[in-house]
């Protein structure tokens, strides 16, 4: 019998906002999966390492760095197929994924090539969102306001339309798109209703309003925007 | 000096997707506050249930079941009162909140009633959303998409609207709107991307196409629809 695929949200980077399932989980494991950056740095595994057992088995997905699609889809063949083994084997296969696997993680990308397979597991996760907002302190959404999460990667255009249409929003991947969504709040009247997160939850996080904000930005943040006074009162 | 409040969020409703830290300070807390309905049931008391100290401090707050706010923004200012009461004190106060407590959750009110006057920390927590789509097993959002979360029970010509907009929505609150947003899904010919989802990651979960989903759907019931044709691969 073929083993199961684990999908495992590790939360925003705090390795305490993991879940006990995802511990449970990660220390049973004898075989993790995760991504990598070509540095040899791991997110994933640097949240999940002490309940990682000794002699794991580690496949470590290096993605490259690069905006084209096809060298990142080699690797997450290649990632693919190690996994195929080990699951063909009986042995179950742990991927860990930062954040929840099925909000904009990399773990699709396994999930599309093996799930038709093998049996699946999704164990979902904290998502920076919610982190973001805990940091904050501010509630995200109350009663029946909408809250509306986009990727500041969207052109600017789109990015001005789907921000004056939105209550409360969340600009996802914010990093050199910063100077971008500033413009566009400015212009829209918003910059007294954000705040800027870099990094939410790890030991090096900033919160400040958005005016405040540097002008360059880590790939891992975010800006929050409540267009209502007080929203929670 | 005066105790400390913490939100903590409990996760979805499985008891082991509440993340370490909050089992750790449940576990530590000499008191805790957690609505409850007038029934006497608390769905937060029972996600937590098995972390809470032999004689822990318990403030129950009775929250009426009544559309009208009066009654229960008075509850939430005599559960303000009792908790601030223990926060002067000197001890810390553990306000244990269903999924997380930014997110549509009621501990806001409590958040509005005392952040002003005492330290507050809020550990974010797995929100239904996410829950929802590790059941689903299908990802919620994949690289620049959009996702829209809209409570159900906006009008429907609002909720019409915003659904037109979207891409990837989440219809939260589902319950006694169910047919509401069934009709407006069906106007969109978005009933084949469309799934419901009862309880998530409970016991009694129930998770099909929409098309198959019963007529009347509890509170806790939400719908994802995605637009795209398999958006992740």
């Amino acid at each position: 019998m073929n083993g199961k695929l684990y999908g495992i949200g590790l939360g925003p980077g705090d390795p305490e906002l993991m879940t006990l399932k995802a511990a449970r989980l990660i220390g049973a494991a004898t075989c993790v999966a995760y991504p990598m950056l070509e540095t040899g740095a791991s997110f994933a595994r640097a949240i999940a390492q002490e309940h990682l057992r000794d002699g794991v088995q580690e496949i470590a997905i290096a993605i490259p760095m690069t905006v084209a699609r096809k060298p990142a889809q080699d690797a997450y063949d290649m990632g693919a197929d190690e996994i195929r083994k080990v699951l063909k084997t009986g042995r179950d296969v742990v991927v860990l994924c930062e954040g929840d696997p099925f909000f904009y993680g990399s773990f699709m990308y396994l999930f599309s090539r093996l799930s038709e397979d093998f049996k699946v597991e999704i164990v979902p996760g904290v998502n920076s969102v919610s982190a973001c907002a805990s940091v904050v302190e501010r509630p995200l959404v109350a009663r029946s306001e909408v809250l509306t999460i986009v990727p500041a990667t969207l052109p600017a255009d789109d990015l001005s339309v789907k921000i004056a249409n939105a209550e409360a929003i969340a600009l996802m991947k914010v990093g050199r798109h910063l100077s971008k969504v500033k413009a566009i709040l400015k212009a829209q009247n918003l910059m007294d209703f954000a705040h800027y997160v870099e990094r939410a939850t790890l030991p090096n996080q900033k919160v400040m309003p958005l005016a405040d904000a540097p002008d360059v930005a880590p790939y891992f943040s975010m800006i929050l925007v409540s267009k209502g006074n007080d929203p929670w009162l």
